[in-house]
């Protein structure tokens, strides 16, 4: 097992990475803060999971609340499921909320932790590859709105990770897919010897070698810990960890919750970031070749659904987090491995690379 | 005018007190992050305050959204009515959401403020006595859940408190007596000399005397800071705040949120806490009688509603956010001005006071 910590000062946590870890109590009883716990998850993980976290968790008082799986289901509406089993079964304030599942579960889970009682207890559990590279580290927190992704939300750490690599033995390809978009992501923004390492196994990952898992979430992490522990409320270079994902929620909210996976959108976003970022004349024309490329090889969407028009996309990134005095701020590449945030880019070729979608 | 400062470090912030202070624009803009505005507030208040702001703040991008007025509609469902109003306008996370209107208002503007976009600057204008002596200091914010009060929130400090005291002039009477029992909680939990000085001014208080509104205003302003500063996440002293709240927040909760206001929930809650801890032998009989008569001539309840039941009492309770362990812990009072928060009471004579109640 390998532990990572995230160092926020009295917020810190670690990240545990190993097989096995559901049955480790030695890992969990530390960070639960009294008898009672409950644990969030939802109905494609629960049948498979949940029976074996709460044999670990038997001395506690554990409660359980199964939520339906899929991002259309991450609503305010679905968060209220969460509080009605925690007020109806009476829980208290030192109360311990437990994620089990992947970014979605993760997402509401920790934020009806921020806002039950005005806070209590959380622990990640993330069951999902994605989950475990990204969403369940850094304490972003949300639901969705019809009219735009995570807009209800709180940054709010957990108390310690479990990223079990076992549980990824029963992910759905395509699940797996789109965790490793978020893995592609850190090498793209940052780390140039991690991307190369990645076009060399690929393979590897998708055929779920349990070393190269192991290899590819610590590295992932430690991106991800490492700009988090610099700016854990985003008001600078967290933004970075945002690469493709303007593109992406404005992919995700015009075609509805849950019919592209976050990842999905994600990798078609970061496609069409390194494009723009091309046609900027900031990244080369190779370097864009071989982010397309490895994203394609990791069978990942490389281009926009469709049916989505330009104008679409200029209203729906109107409402993104980036949006600064009516200034669109976009992460963009410099180089491969060198990202920036900026509103500062030609707005003639941004118009003219949008109308090109409606072209296709 | 007078400036008190709440000292909370990087989150510390003023509450203005003092007549006509809404067309002030200077005392607010230095509170507002960009040019959008975002004021929240209710169909009874919006008709009257509502123009007169937004004329103070022409020069912002100025967008309004107006909820139903009363208790019943501090709900997850009225939440998203604020964050409707926010996306549909597009507006961003350097958004300045402003609460006009009374507690219930203020609580939900600042929780919205507090999870949109995972947080945007936040300004408290309270517009009722309740609001301007208690709920609009402190950074407690929330909604109600049908099992229990406030109990979905978070701890979000506002920019700054802009108290109007002539906004007063149009609250009805009801509402005015129901600040006044928050002020006289100061009094009773720390506060004696303000506690005598109540007992010879109430009948100013309730003739609205500005000179004398004013001073309880800044006295309870005061006392809630010094209280807010030494410990701002409720992890000690400021639980002595709550005195007389769990008996009320179980007194709503069972009536129905709006059909008793918050502050004469309180009021026969303070009433039940005197009572208990002069039949555990801690409070004089003298000083009992005080604390009620007092409460009385304020024109407040004195007794809990006679429909409810000791059964309801000790369901309701046992949400509470003073819970520990499966212990009721209470705010009682070991003297007047003497309040302590404590599970360690003699059960036998708390079930006797319990069922007294079924007696009536």
């Amino acid at each position: 097992m390998k532990t990572l910590n995230v160092d926020l000062g009295n917020r810190s946590y670690p990240i545990y990475i190993g097989q096995q870890l559901l049955t480790q109590k030695a890992l969990l009883e530390p960070h639960i803060a009294s008898k009672q716990v409950l644990v969030v998850s939802n109905d494609t993980v629960a049948p498979i999971y949940l029976d074996r976290l709460l044999a670990t968790l038997e001395s506690y008082d554990c409660y359980s609340v199964v939520l339906k799986d899929g991002e259309q289901y991450k609503s305010l509406d679905t968060l209220n499921q969460i509080f009605d089993s925690a007020l109806s079964n009476k829980l208290n304030r030192q109360l311990t909320i437990i994620a089990l599942g992947g970014g979605v579960i993760g997402d509401m889970a920790g934020f009806a932790a921020s806002c039950y009682q005005r806070g209590v207890n959380f622990i990640q559990i993330p069951t999902t590859l994605l989950a475990q590279v990204d969403s369940s580290v850094g304490g972003k927190t949300a639901v969705n709105h019809p009219l735009g992704k995570n807009m209800i939300g709180a940054f709010y750490q957990p108390r310690c990770v479990l990223a079990d690599i076992s549980t990824l033995d029963t992910l759905p390809e395509r699940e797996l897919s789109a965790g490793i978009a978020e893995i592609i992501k850190y090498g793209v923004i940052r780390d140039t010897t991690f991307f190369e390492w990645l076009e060399n196994n690929v393979g590897a990952l998708l055929a779920r070698d349990s070393n190269v898992l192991s290899y590819a979430i610590e590295v992932s992490c430690r991106n991800k810990a490492e700009i988090v522990e610099q700016d854990e409320h985003e008001s600078g270079v967290r933004a970075l960890l945002n690469f493709g994902h303007t593109f992406g929620h404005a992919i995700e909210t015009a075609c509805g919750y849950g019919v592209w996976l976050h990842g999905e959108a994600v990798a078609a976003g970061m496609c069409m970031a390194a494009n723009l970022s091309h046609r900027l004349g900031w990244l080369s024309y190779d370097d864009k070749q071989r982010i397309v490329g490895l994203i394609k090889r990791a069978k990942l969407p490389i281009e926009p659904p469709v049916t989505m028009s330009s104008e679409q996309f200029v209203d729906l990134m109107a409402v993104d987090k980036k949006v600064e005095d009516g200034k669109l701020r976009l992460v963009l590449l410099k180089s491969l491995g060198g990202a920036v945030t900026t509103a500062d880019f030609d707005k003639a070729i941004f118009k003219q690379f949008l109308s090109d979608i409606d072209a296709v």
